[in-house]
């Protein structure tokens, strides 16, 4: 039975979590800066200091090999990302790069030798925060984003990913192409209320959910707000509004992991006494079946057709993008499953509502994820936290995970 | 009976309507710009012609002044705005000032004179859409607003009033202060659709509405748009829609008149994959009933604290603004409806559900306001028409209404 050094993860966790810290207790390390910078040379740093060879690829992806005693064995992969929102929390990411450091720390506290080598990864720009694509560095490094593409995004100074990771002398030499993967592992928050509220301290990820992006467009014609009664009207504003409550009530009736978010919401012209005539909202439509997703989808055009018919407005609603889910590799998850149930861990198997780099590995070799409770659900802002003692738990579980895939 | 030269009347209104004209119709004059100095130049040349000593006051304002037979008399004061909405129409406000011109006109031609003086007068910046506050030249001319804070009211770029009003040349001399009136009466479209859908010609306007703008703020917590299940959310935008849709049925259940508009609303942080944290929303109630208006205030307050009760949000309603229910003078709206009568045209009494430059007079002297109908009761908008026989009815009624008043 592997067992990490909880104390040396607990100062490792802390010493990263001063750099880019705000004074709420959260983090500001938004990738490819300053802060991001600093937290990767400290990566790097204990890179080295375990003796692997470190190799930065083009999209400034850091990797790290731990050397197998077979050397034509396909590596297992661990990693997760070292970016984080504008006003984020310390464990988002975070927690699963210093979760794989820690393993290797064990494996050579304990001179374990596995058979096949173990790769320790750090993925640029995960959030998508700072340059609109999430998922970047992972995406280019699986074939599924153009590195040239990826590299020319700008962020809102115009900076583009090129020149930031020049300018924190992240830009690698090392081409960034899949290699062979045995098995891929990464270790994470849950960002949700679910281990929580069935008192589970270890989530195994089963896969993810897929989703839909939608812009719903409203038109209707302004009028002044004094002496247009109100049976007269084209009111884009009332028309939206009407729709939106109907499309928050969708996901009961469509099964009991669907979720509806509507985040962006502009009215035009957007005067306090005058009729708005546009209105213009997105829809993220998830579930863990994509059937659902679909039935969602019609049902949100459904709820703005009706809405807008109601109101005498029409409207138009388009698709930005969409992601079928995801199957995580099962075998992966019984050998996590039969760990945790050894170890007398209370845990349970269930799909991600988020996307995470996982993701994209998962298209190119059996993956699967580990997740810790998120207290109270929250994520993506400074009050974020899991229990410490969960974070050992679940890392013990995840370092025995990475040997036993490893001596395979 | 007074009877206008209809030709003159239109081509009048044909050439002032070229000055700022927009290629769909309507006009881009928004107050003291370059557009608004040429239809301000027109004006005064016209005044001129006519004969009449023209002053400008610190605000902008512009007076003719035709003299009555009794120098000691006080004057019927005539006269509407010329400045625009940003597309507006090419009959808000500019009728007004045309009808009046016209009644000058029709006076001097058929030599009439009468006993008291008439004042005419274009206003400054009655649409309040380059500089915050409508209604300003009136406001400031009946001591309602300050001159000096109206003065440094600042554009979009940073231009003060004081600087614009000097960079067209329409800074005067004469003091911004209200004189001895004996009468008021401004000529408007209605911009509604009351009198279209009774098919009267003319509308005489016995009062303007009340009205209470409302800023709601609401908080929730941001949260990841998947991971978060819909039971667990504290969703800003998912309270402020079904707030909005509730204050959208107010009215009906309040009186006739009642109308609510919500013409803002912001949503914070404003991402597509973010369950929002604040939704902040204006709300513009009115009703020509004071008590009504109130009641729509309570039922808005309570509409809010309902939603976001049920979406496990909180909210804050603050009252931005406020006025009571004008009435304009009975004995002129008599005046009128006899005129009215006597020509055999379709009338009716009705308030104004928006604010004019009369309701300021009317804190000062007798007023009342003559409505044409607005075809569909479009306004504020390129397409806003209204009949030219329509135009002229109602002129003929404003000119003997006119005339009437003034041998009094």
């Amino acid at each position: 039975m592997v067992t990490i050094d909880a104390e040396r993860f607990r100062e490792s966790f802390e010493r990263y979590s001063r750099i880019g810290a705000t004074d709420e207790g959260g983090l500001h390390r938004l990738t490819l800066t300053e802060a991001d910078k600093r937290a990767r040379d400290a990566f790097v740093e204990d890179l080295e200091a375990l003796g692997l060879a470190v190799r930065v690829d083009r999209i400034g992806n850091i990797f790290g090999r731990r050397d197998g005693t077979n050397p034509d064995a396909d590596p297992v992969l661990l990693g997760s990302h070292l970016d984080s929102q504008p006003y984020g929390g310390r464990f988002d990411g975070q927690l699963g790069v210093l979760a794989a450091l820690e393993t290797l720390r064990t494996l050579e506290d304990e001179g374990i030798q596995t058979e096949r080598p173990i790769e320790i990864v750090n993925w640029t720009n995960e959030e998508g925060s700072r340059f609109p694509n999430a998922l970047l560095g992972s995406g280019v490094f699986t074939g599924n984003t153009d590195i040239e593409t990826a590299l020319a995004l700008t962020d809102d100074e115009g900076t583009t990913v090129r020149e930031a990771l020049e300018a924190i002398g992240y830009d690698g030499d090392y081409p960034v192409e899949p290699f062979d993967i045995y098995a891929h592992l990464e270790l994470h928050i849950e960002q949700g209320p679910y281990l929580e509220e069935h008192d589970n301290t270890l989530g195994i990820v089963e896969g993810v959910y897929g989703m839909s992006w939608l812009r719903a467009t409203v038109t209707g014609d302004s009028d002044h707000a004094g002496p247009t009664p109100m049976h007269t009207r084209s009111d884009a504003m009332a028309a939206a509004a009407d729709a939106v409550s109907e499309i928050n009530r969708l996901p009961n009736r469509l099964s009991a992991d669907a979720v509806t978010t509507v985040g962006e919401f502009q009215v035009g012209p957007g005067s306090i006494n005058v009729v708005p005539d546009t209105a213009e909202f997105t829809v993220d439509v998830r579930s863990y079946d994509d059937s659902v997703v679909a039935e969602g989808v019609e049902r949100v055009r459904e709820a703005v057709a009706h809405a807008c018919s109601r109101q005498s407005t029409s409207a138009a609603v388009e698709e930005l993008w969409s992601i079928e889910s995801t199957a995580f590799d099962s075998e992966i998850c019984a050998v996590i499953e039969n760990i945790a149930e050894d170890r007398g861990i209370a845990h349970e198997r269930l799909p991600s509502g988020a996307a995470h780099d996982a993701k994209h590995i998962n298209d190119i070799a059996p993956t699967a994820m580990l997740f810790v409770p998120s207290v109270d659900g929250k994520t993506h802002n400074e009050d974020e936290f899991t229990e410490w003692e969960d974070c050992v738990t679940a890392t013990n579980c995840y370092a025995e995970a990475t040997v036993e895939l490893a001596t395979r």
